[in-house]
């Protein structure tokens, strides 16, 4: 698959209330219940970029900065940063909004690499991304990077398998 | 509360795919669960304008014009048309979208009436909205007759009961 | 199809208590949740007097009277009041009721249309309906109004489109 | 509280449709949920007989008769058939309907004794029961043998222990 | 199938956690809710030890002896207590746990009856267990005499339908 | 708070069956919804050790090694595997068995970071641990190496802000 489309295809964003039945009896939210919305949005992403279905093959590691509450907002934003042949990196950023006061602080970004597949589950090529803003050059030139790091990191362990 | 907010600023997006658990067991997602979707984004879009907790106080005619299936996105997408004292007139529109084919469809519009409420949870004062562009301009000014109508129709309807 | 049933076949009760994941941080019940068991039931009431699959072609405009809170049953009932060829009409009243009191106030009305489907997701023919109390009969005669106008109205926006 | 109140005040009925999250992967139902809608139907019974918060006590051994699959109808009917002090049996009855050929078939019966409790959490006295019907007349008469043989049980276990 | 194996191959364990969807508005534990835990837990037992699909036949009386609330820690421990030609007995204990008091209580026990089934839904035949340790061996015997008595049961009931 | 505990009364075990609404369209569990599984039984580990209530402070990087479907079981398990002042480091291993062959495989490790938090959800110091057997002690070695990483990189991260 030659072509390409612009990063900004993907982006994807998605505005939730935190209900009481996604948190725990002090009405924080969970963080797995947060990365399970991470997923999702970052799949929804490579959908548009590809029309293909996806599966989840990693997370980077992930902070989670700042709690957030029932009846806060949260608003997700994903964006795919960089490609390989059938995998994408997605950048997924979480902000959560305090309704009363509109207080916004980052609750987490993450990124997550999504692996296109056929109908028989088997990795297939997916187009490539371009930046076309200025902060979409900054995520994709950093989304390069680790992927290198990424790859020299998987390298490194199945040597020390073998 | 005399001030004033532009109807951007209650703009609010999300994108969903569609799940087994939302659907019958032909794979094509029930009314209901979209008429959830609509309520729970017309209330962040209020709750975005207003800072304050609200309700739903009403529905108009909602026509479901073509069925979306599991695997599909749906994107939503609300805004504030109009106000009065305590209540919002929000406009929520809702696309499927075929992953593979990229093909677009209206599933449904939908106008639902939101009402700000305090601590006690009566009614409370909320601010005006602005349009800024032609399109919300529109939407501005039917939304303004159609909150007549109304008003008409409810007062029709208690001096019926009286 | 030329048979016709009593309406009352179609008869459908159902009794729900308001459970913390259906509500807001202040313990009151989403409208859209509501919405949501009225187009369950109304498709269970269709499913009664067809024995056919449905989908939900539109809901007629919904005011939410009172709201209802966490520990409240909620009390719904659906009959189907009109047919067409393909489509039903159908009733669905909720009323909310407090435990402790015994204390039980409209929650909210609705009509809703049904369309019976075949295999292929094509509207198929649906038996009459026929009233058999002085109520029924009622309900019967205003389903047929409410028909007509759902008819004009549709046929308007087609040719507005045309 | 020396009122009584008859049988069929507690009758309660729900109707509900097997959706694909309430089975396996061979679209029957579990065993387990139904067990559910069972404490939740008798649960309501008791609410509103009592006008009290309740609490599940215990069932009677439980059978399942026959399997109930996905798009299924499944009818539930519930009544209490006899009370203690503090302590009320209920009766409920579940039955699967295919939706296309309308065959009805009982998919178990239990019996599940309930307790209401007061702000504290405390067992608190419950009005008597009358049966008005010869069908209640038999239930509310098992019931009583039920209740007799269950505290004789109870009883001897208290004595195995000691 | 004329192999056997040890009851240990189907020990199952499951720590949960309680949390506010599965509660009523006071914060305890639904029975119903329990009982779907234990129909759970009790399935991956039976299929870890036949490697087939398996559908509840029924549960023995199960009393619930001390509530459990939110926050709370649910222990649930699952084994195979005998095997008929089709059937298997499934002994499943639920403890609570304070968090931080660390108090432990028995909440239920109970017994269930899972048949194992083939491609068509049809009884197919299953493994013998067999005991390894003196608290397994006393939970056989038992087990081999709650299942006599069952089979009288429905020898009898089968008898008084005839 | 002085005191130490052995590693082995955090660890605590899961095993899950794989239903309908955990997976995509194909039948494929979401990484999602594994890693809000993690988040749970580390949850619960941390709660066991320190009595107390605990928050996601972060995750280490996860590989979805393979996948797991629609009725598979999932195998989860947790231990503390090193402990700060008022954070732990809790190892995840989950485990796929395919039901019919038996066949286990790795779906995914994980190390999280939980913090102890008291009533006004502020960090609180947690008890230590001290492994038993020679696995443990390879995990707890380990862990305090991560966790020296950990620091300074967050001690790095935040000079880079300064
Ligand atoms: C909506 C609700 C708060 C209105 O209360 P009320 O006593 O009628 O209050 P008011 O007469 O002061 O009306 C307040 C505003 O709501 C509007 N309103 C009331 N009922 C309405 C309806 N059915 N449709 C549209 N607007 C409505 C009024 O026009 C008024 O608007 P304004 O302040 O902009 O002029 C009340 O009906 C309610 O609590 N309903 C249930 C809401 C709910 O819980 N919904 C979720 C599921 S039940
Ligand atoms: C409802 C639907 C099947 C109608 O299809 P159509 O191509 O318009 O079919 P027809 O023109 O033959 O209409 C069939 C019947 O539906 C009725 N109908 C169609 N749209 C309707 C609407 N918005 N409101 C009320 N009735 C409607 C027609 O009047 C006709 O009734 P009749 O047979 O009793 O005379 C189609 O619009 C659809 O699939 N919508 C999505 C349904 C769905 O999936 N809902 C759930 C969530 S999206
Ligand atoms: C369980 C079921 C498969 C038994 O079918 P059946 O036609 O009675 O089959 P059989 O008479 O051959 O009995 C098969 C085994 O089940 C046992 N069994 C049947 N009903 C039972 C009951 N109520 N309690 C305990 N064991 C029972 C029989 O003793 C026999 O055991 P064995 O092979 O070890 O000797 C059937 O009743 C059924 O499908 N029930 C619904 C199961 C279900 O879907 N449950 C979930 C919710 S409805
Ligand atoms: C985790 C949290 C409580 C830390 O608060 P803080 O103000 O940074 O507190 P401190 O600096 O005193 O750190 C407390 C401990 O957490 C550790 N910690 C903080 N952030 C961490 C991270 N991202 N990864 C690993 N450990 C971290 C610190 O090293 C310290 O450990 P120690 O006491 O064992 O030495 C805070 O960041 C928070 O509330 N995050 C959100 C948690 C949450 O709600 N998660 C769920 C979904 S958002």
């Amino acid at each position: 698959m030659s072509s390409a489309h612009p990063m900004s295809r993907s982006r994807t964003t998605q505005t939730r209330l935190i209900l009481p039945p996604d948190t725990n009896q002090y009405g924080s939210i969970f963080g797995g219940k947060i990365l399970a919305y991470i997923d999702e949005i970052a799949a929804i992403a490579c959908m548009k970029h590809t029309g293909k279905e996806v599966v989840t093959a990693s997370f980077d590691s992930v902070d989670f900065v700042s709690p957030a509450y029932v009846g806060d907002m949260l608003e997700l934003e994903a964006i795919i940063t960089s490609t390989g042949r059938t995998s994408m990196e997605v950048y997924v950023r979480v902000l959560s909004r305090n309704v009363k006061t509109g207080e916004e602080k980052l609750t987490t970004e993450s990124f997550v690499t999504m692996v296109a597949i056929d109908e028989e589950g088997k990795p297939t090529p997916v187009p490539a991304v371009y930046p076309e803003t200025e902060e979409e050059e900054k995520l994709y030139k950093a989304g390069l990077e680790r992927q290198k790091t990424r790859r020299e990191k998987r390298k490194k362990l199945k040597e020390a398998i073998v």
